[in-house]
Parts: C-alpha cells; structure tokens; sequence
C-alpha cells in the first residue's frame, strides 16, 4: 500500500517520500524496510536514528527529523485508523451454530450470530445477532448475551448472568462464578448460597483470566464502556461505573461501589465496603482501606492522597539518615546538659 | 410466598404487616417493592430510609425502626436459609455421562453422578455418587472425585489428584499443574519433575481460576473445610489445615504449611518454607517472611504484628512532620550552643 | 527398586544398607517406610529424627548421621534423575488427531504429534512432530506450535502466536489476548486494534493461568529457556530474556524489557516502559517504578537498592520509638533553654 494512501485515510501530510510501499506497521523499535511505525511519546525519540522504518506517523508539533514522515493532529487515533487497515484476518466462524455445539431447551441464539464448534449454551439463554462464540465457552442457564458481543475461548458465564452489547470478554474469564461468603459456625464454615447475578454493560472489556463473582442476593454490576485488564477480580455485589479502567491483577473486594471514570492501576487493591467517587485516580499497588471522594489520586499502602504518599515514599529513603541525626542529636544534647551543669555548678 | 409463612421458616418474629406478599431476597441497596432484605451490619443503617424492601431482616437486638420487619437470633443464619428458599433452579445433568464425553480405560463414574456433556476423564480415575461435573472439565488418569462434588466449567484436575466429598471447584481453576522447580545448569534451567500429587480434603471450597500446584514428590495438601477465594496461587508442597480461609489473589509459596483457622486477607503473599501457626490472621496486602506462631495477627511489609504494623503505618503519615521537627531540633540546638559558647566567654 | 540401583544410577555412595526395597520417593517431611528422601537444605535437618524414610540422599559435605545415606556430589541433580526415575505414566494420547478434534482449512499437523480429543486448531496453524496437544486447547489461525511441545488442558493461543520448540503451556494460560490498549475520546474509551503478536522461544514454561497480551503492533516476546509460574501477567509489547525466571502473581506492564537471567520473585509489579538489565533480582511484592541496570537487587516499594530497602524496613520497625525520641528530645531542648534562660539571667 503507497503511503500516500494511508496518509489520505487518516488526514495526514507527507514530509519526504510519499511513494514509498508500506508492507506492514510495527513498534518503532521493531520496525524493518518497507514498515510505517509511530512516534507516540518523547521517550521514543532516540529510536529515529536506529529504526529502519519506511516512514513514522507523528504530532503535527513535532519538530525532528526523518527521511518520511506523517504528520497527524492526534496520532493516537491515527493508530487506531492505521492498525484497523492492517489487520490481518481473524478467526471467524459462520453465522449460525456449529452442529458440535450444544443449546439446552429453549435457548434462543439470532440466525445472524456466530456459534463456533465445542460452545455449550444452558437453558433459556439468549445469544444476539453479530455474537461471535469461540469454542469452550459456557453460557448457563438463562444468560443473555447481547448482540455485536465476542466471547472468546473458555469463557464461563455463569446462570443468569448478563452482557450487553459490543462487549469483548477474552479467553478465561470467569463471569458469575460464586461469591466468597461464609457463616462461620462452631469452628468451620457454612456456604451462604450466592443467588444473585452478574450485569456487564454495553461496550464493556474484560481480560483474560479474570473473576467477576455473582452477587449474594442482587447485582453484581460493571459500568458501560469499562475496560477490565487481565486477572482482574471483582467480588460479589462490586459496582463499577462507566468508562472505568482497572489494570492488570486488580482486586476488590465484596460489595465496595467505584464510579465512573475511574483509573485503577496494576495490582492495586480495595477494601469492601467501600466507595470510590467518580473520576478517581489509584496508583498502583494501592491498598485502599477507606472510602475516597471523587476525583481523589490515592497511593500506596495504606493508600493516602498521591502527594502526601509521594511525600512519605521519599521520606523513606531518608529515614536511616534521620535515625543518624536524631542518634546525633541526643548526644549533643548530653555534653550541652553536662555544660550547663557545670556552667550551673561554677556559677553556684 | 407470604412473609409469614418465611419467618416461621427461619425461626423470626414478624414486626409489622405478616401478610405482605414476598417475590424475591436482595441487597438491601437494591431492593424493590415485594423484595425481603437484610440489615446485616450497622453500616447499611441508613439504606432503611432509602430502600424499597417490603420487609427487612434484622437482629433480635435491633431497636430500629422499618414498617416490616422481622426479628432473628442471627440474620446470617437467616441469610443461609432464605437464600437457600429463593434460590433460582441451577444448571444441571442427568445422572450418567452425556454422549459426547469421553472416559478412558478403567475409569470408574458411579452411576449417581452426572457427568454433562465435553468432559474428558482419563483412564483410571473415579467420581463418586451425586458428584456434578460441568462442560469442559479435564479429569486427569487416576484421578478421585468423591461424592457429593461439583466441578465447574474448564476446571484441570491432573493425574493422580484427589478431591474429597462435597467439594465445590469453581470455573477455570487448576489442581495439579507442576509445581516451579528448576535447577540452575550452567545459566540455563532445567526441570525437575513434579511427581508429587494434590489432595483436597472433604467440604474445600476453591474460587475461579485458582491454581494448586502438585507437590514435588508427595503431596500438596488443602484440609477438609478450607476456602479460597479466586485467582489464589498455591505452590507446590504447601499443607494448608483445616477450616482456613484465603482471600482472593493470596499467593502462598512452596513448601509453606499454614495452620487450621487461619484466616489470610486479599492480596498477601507468603514465602516459602514458613509456618503459619493455628488460628492467625494475615492482614490483606502483608508480605509474610517468616514463620508465625498460633493465633499470631501479622499485617503490612514486612509482616509485623498488627498493633505495630498499625503504629508504623500511622507513623508513615507524620513522616514529614518528623523531618521538619528533627531539622528544626538541629538549628535550636545549634543556636543553643552558640549561646552556651557565649555564656562560657563571658564566665571565662 | 534396591537402593545399590538407584545409587548407580545418579552416581551416589551409599553409607548404611544397599540392600533397602525403595518404593517410592517422597518429601523428606511425608516420607514413609520404604521411601527414599532428600536432604536438600540445613533447614530439613531436624526431619532426619522423624522420618520414616528407608534411606536419604545427602550432599557429600553432610557430616551428620541416618542408618542409611546415598551421598552424592549435586542433591539436586540427584533429585532431578531420581523423579524422572519413579515418575508414575502419565495422561498420553496417541499420535495423530482425535476423532472429535477440528481442524481448519490448511493446518498442518505433524504425524508424530499427538492431538486428544477436543481440540480446535485453526487454518493455517501447524503442530510439529512430538507434540502434545490436550483437551480443550484453542490454537488460532496460523499459530506455529514448534516439536516436542506440551500444550495442557484449556489453553489459549491467540492468532498468529508462535511457540517453540520443547515448550510446556500449563493448564488455563492465555497467549494472546489483546492487550490492554485504549484511546480516551470524550469521556469514553476507544479500542487500539491489538494486531501484533506472542512469539515464545524454545524450552520456555508457562504456568497455569498465565496471560500473555499481544503486541499492539509487532511482537511480546518470551526469550528461550525462561520459566513463568502461576498466574504472571505480561502485558502488551513486553519483551522477556532468556532464561529468566518469573514468580507466581508477578504482572509486568506494557513495553517493558526484561533482561536474561534475570529473577522477579513473587507479586511483583513493573511499570511500563522500563529495562529491567540483565542477571538482576527483584524481591516479592516489589513495585519497579524505574529502570534498572544490570546485576541490580532491588526490592520494596517504590523499589530500592536491596541493601537500603533492607535498611529502610528495618528503620520503620524502630519509628514509633524514634517518634518518642524526637518528642523527648523537643522536651530536654526547652528545658535546656530555659535552664540557659535563667542562667543568662542570673549572669545579667
């Protein structure tokens, strides 16, 4: 594909070669002869003088140097658009379901969704038209899954459970699986059965691996439009809000409530019954043992506002160094004791 | 179902209308008209305002006020059984194996259990009377499954496991994949085998997508009653007693032996090669190096007692104060002497 | 097997009975008559009064006593031929394709490679010879599966992952999935298409419930001989080393370049972005912030110098009392000035 091609699907101006043949995009540190690659960040810039790339995509503000490149007002978007052209075919499977697949009594799956081959689909279940099912995946009893959804290989929904539309569950995720509740009753414990559901809006993401529990008696809810990384867990009766991001090996724990548009970095961690207002920020590794209003950053463990965290992070490194000078100190303190008792005593 | 009709189930003393009609349990944060709800922890006092419940389940104790309300010794007890009362029908098979799984030889199904469609068991391997197992499950050669078990969807059993009676494995999890043992050979890796197996007592409960590694060469063991959350990582050759209970995304490393009633919050890490002393709490996030005696509470990184993990903590947040004062503490004590070097000149 | 066999074998000398009857090989602590254990660490010492077992494999250097030893240059060596020796059979299929397992249009299986049952393979993926395939796995469209590799149950391999030669993929992981990649648009989130790929080097491990995320554009790459636990994360464009060792519940973030050699005990959480240099250690729970250099120690959060994060812990043990200190320090320091005070006084 010329460049010039690309350049005009995504609105952008050629400085250099606009001939040039694009066989392939790539990460700039990756990218060989005939590759367009991008410039997303300054702390990429160094690889300009070692990547054999064909031609770089950046911000029209960018003020280097290379034989060819794109200029694009947002060139994040230009990734998006780009990465869309040079897809390379997935697997698909025709609309209709697989005659390995298994559907119990009165499960209703469109004429216009995709059931691959090995999928088995519980009772009264509902799948809509554009649904993509991979193999393995369990759908329980009375689910319903929306229409334009993904489910991708062994994927668990459990009884009951719901996902809207446009939503992409990967591989392993465990949606609706039962909450950790136990009465402790003379030195063991007795399951308390967990009869609620799992609710997954529209354009919601969940990663690979990761746990959604069923609520105890309600809903266990992710917000529409959230993004879950992989090995996330949510336990029973959580409320995430819409357009919320949580990274990679995030817990929280029983029925804490996180707004909208919130950021949960890698491997933090939430107490239950908490709430996290809207827009909040938490640092990764976070532990967070109380409530935060909106539009909080909190930090480390126990998680507190980021500046005064950052604050105490410092102070760490410092701290052998105070233990010195307080060591000091005392010692100066006990010879002008001795002075002044002496000066007392000369005086007396 | 009327309420009264419930009260007398569990035992409660109706305050209020007897007669009203109930349609389901929920949260009391999302219950509606004709739900029974339960008001569980004085944290959730003030939903009675703002909840649509029909009727409320409160302790004996409760001097509150609510139109409807039914009083109980114990409202988890309570929990427990209207939970049981409304629980909507599950998935499930017939008893015998679906056509479409496959035994190998010697295996052994009793003729009580039920065995649902794409389960692969390996030669030599048992499953016991009123056992369920789902989609998807892998039971490995010479595997036992007692009676009474559930095994979830995409559930691996290796060769040679054994799971007692009444045990409930969630979706995703893994039960005897190796252990992590390697010895270093000249700046590479090489395996060594993991012969040993996994046993998982009577009555254990384990969570979505957890993983229990087998054992070297014996046994890696979960004791009868114990409970654990998702995505819990078990290594290889670790005991793990009776009746303890671990929170999600706990990492226990190999060869570590915790004791019975340990209770271990989310998130904590284990070493290997340690103790864990009957009856201790690991707080959620604690990074725990070295054994703990029985009935320990250890929190935080290092793990430290709690009463001083706590201090520590709260010391954290004055950190900065701290390094003012001891500046502060140097330029008083620096003023000081120069007055005393004075005071001394003017003796002299 | 008689003992005089099994010390041939690995090369050892028997101190004690060569006759003994070896059944079985066990942990030192679970050892019963009729088994051979290992003394692997001083910290088994004490097992050598208790045990059962009929004989011990020492080190040559072990001067301590048991009716009967086997003393031998390498333990560990030792164990690894003793495993392979007593390693029950396992779970095998036969070469060639199960009946019930499809294949796609234009894949290429080997004919000594060995798919069970239920097993999807996508078009254009190919499998070389010794290779076995499990239950349940999923491998994508033109995904390359190198010889003499193990694929256990339930496994994922994305579109156009390779692996090599001589890898093990335990049981749940996920390789290839999306990586977490979004664009922020008006208050939602857009989806950056994942199209690149995981390539996995040869006489790799992967633990169970592993994710491995795609690149966005070109490659995540896992490095020949490196050895992944249980449930790790590896995030989108992550490059690995070789022969690197990676810990239970580590997760890494995006772009990030691990050296070879290199040690990240468990939970660990690295930034994006970051080198970690080659033949470093990371400590358990440690929050990487930053790059390090080669043959660095870090540990802690945010991670330090090992030595200084060592020191700090140390120094946060000792902080309630360094609080009290200060306060009496403040204290001595106002009496001292009064004292002074009165003196200047009584001069004046």
């Amino acid at each position: 594909m010329k460049l010039s091609l690309i350049a005009q699907s995504i609105g952008g101006q050629i400085i250099g070669n606009s001939d040039v043949e694009i066989k392939g995009v790539k990460e700039i540190g990756q990218a060989q002869k005939g590759d367009l690659a991008f410039l997303l960040h300054p702390r990429y810039l160094s690889f300009l003088k070692t990547t054999r790339a064909s031609a770089i995509i950046v911000g029209v503000d960018f003020s280097g140097n290379f034989p060819t490149m794109v200029k694009v007002a947002n060139p994040y978007r230009a990734l998006v658009q780009v990465a869309e052209l040079f897809a390379p075919p997935k697997t698909s499977f025709p609309q209709g379901i697989h005659p390995t697949s298994i559907l119990g009594k009165g499960a209703v799956v469109s004429p216009q969704a995709s059931v691959g081959p090995f999928v088995f689909v519980g009772e009264g279940a509902s799948i809509g038209p554009q649904s993509q099912i991979y193999p393995f995946v369990y759908i329980g009893r009375n689910c319903k899954v929306g229409r334009g959804t993904t489910i991708f290989p062994q994927v668990y929904l459990g009884d009951g459970c719901e996902v809207g539309d446009g939503v992409i569950i990967h591989s392993g995720a465990v949606v609706g699986s039962d909450g950790f509740g136990f009465m402790r009753e003379g030195g063991s414990y007795r399951k308390i059965p967990q009869i609620g559901r799992v609710v997954v809006g529209d354009e919601v993401e969940i990663g690979a691996n990761v746990t959604i529990d069923r609520s105890t008696l309600g809903v266990t809810k992710i917000g529409r439009g959230t993004k879950l990384d992989n090995l996330v867990h949510i336990g029973h009766n959580v409320q995430v809000g819409e357009n919320t991001a949580i990274v990679a090996q995030v817990g929280i724990s029983g029925s804490t409530t996180i707004g909208r548009g919130v950021r949960i970095a890698g491997q933090a961690g939430l107490a239950g019954h908490i709430q996290i207002g809207d827009n909040s920020t938490i640092g990764a590794q976070a532990g967070v043992t109380k409530s935060v209003p909106a539009g909080s950053f909190v930090s480390g463990y126990p998680a507190r506002p980021h500046q005064l965290a950052k604050k105490i992070a410092a102070c760490g490194a410092k701290l052998p160094d105070l233990f010195k000078k307080v060591k000091e100190l005392e010692e100066t303190m006990r010879k002008l004791e001795e002075r002044i008792d002496e000066q007392a005593t000369e005086d007396g």
